[in-house]
């Protein structure tokens, strides 16, 4: 006779056995503790990434922000204004998504449905990739005609280096939400596969 | 009894329906007439993709090659260098990889073996998208100073023109490029779960 916490697990395993995953032959297809444990870990690389992103580009966000000499503002140019609001948004939408993470990581479920979350998360990704590097090369761009041109650097010279200071570190931002889409178009062609979240 | 024309059909029936389709049990290696055909409507969709990715970036170099007043030429800027170069290796990329892809559709195999044409093909894409952007993105933000600074567009009013030109032809080509990748993203994936080409 099985004692309580035997027949407890079973039950367990049982409900985390739903039967309309089998569409092989593959023999595993109830989610083992071992797939959940490698979900786990995938969750936590990825929501480590967010958080880099977030914390970079928030950063360059509040550099961009507090840019200001007595004769210069960042709001005066509308490069260094797409480069704030870039960094801006990147950081909201990786605040968003490191919650989606969590709450992943905590309830076991997506937020959204599978299908969606799974081509959600790759999709802006990808775009918000493209728009940070876009800005942060045109912010580039921008301060080094700023340095060529002679003076504007030699008076204003905390306003280039803050400048330069900001875009660096939206290019590290731009860095981990690559490899955060990396890692979420690895999700997309897995949850293809298996039309399941579960089994990396 | 049977037609001839019944049997023939039954017979192509037989050679285009394989049984493979319901991809559980997967015995498949014969590659199917409907399949081959497929592929080779894929291969034509992106040869064609490359074509105009190809055409626009070369176009792009050209006016940007050609792109010198009295007074200024493109070789002056930094940053039109960099666009310049750009679009010239995203031509000559094009060009490569229209190459490997008419060999595909009249040989039958890919230049590469078919794992690194593959990965090759999808990682280049997203690479040159982006170092594409990137070029254009800074091009862009340099000619829009140009014509903040009130006089050298005045002054050499055909420049300004033809570097915008020049830029919004690799805009394009940068478009194209994006779909390539898409494609080939697509055939990555396809790849993954099929561990061959054939079958999309």
């Amino acid at each position: 006779m099985r004692s309580p916490q035997e027949s407890l697990r079973n039950g367990v395993l049982e409900t985390s056995t739903p039967p309309h995953h089998h569409h092989h032959h593959q023999p595993h297809h109830f989610h083992s503790t071992v797939s959940l444990l490698k979900l786990r870990r995938f969750n936590t690389l990825i929501l480590i990434f967010r958080f880099v992103s977030f914390c970079f580009c928030l950063a360059s966000t509040i550099f961009m922000a507090t840019n200001s000499s007595n004769l210069l503002t960042w709001a005066d140019f509308t490069t260094l204004r797409v480069v704030l609001a870039a960094n801006g948004i990147v950081a909201v939408y990786s605040l968003a998504e490191m919650g989606a993470s969590i709450w992943e990581i905590l309830k076991g479920t997506t937020v959204l449905p599978e299908t969606i979350q799974v081509w959600f998360d790759f999709s802006h990704d990808q775009v918000f990739a493209y728009l940070l590097v876009s800005a942060n090369v045109a912010g580039t761009t921008m301060v080094r005609t700023l340095r060529n041109d002679g003076h504007t650097c030699s008076v204003n010279s905390s306003f280039c280096v803050q400048s330069t200071i900001s875009i660096s570190l939206g290019y590290v931002g731009f860095l981990f939400l690559g490899f955060s889409s990396l890692l979420s178009g690895f999700r997309v062609v897995c949850f293809i596969i298996n039309c399941s979240r579960f089994h990396l």
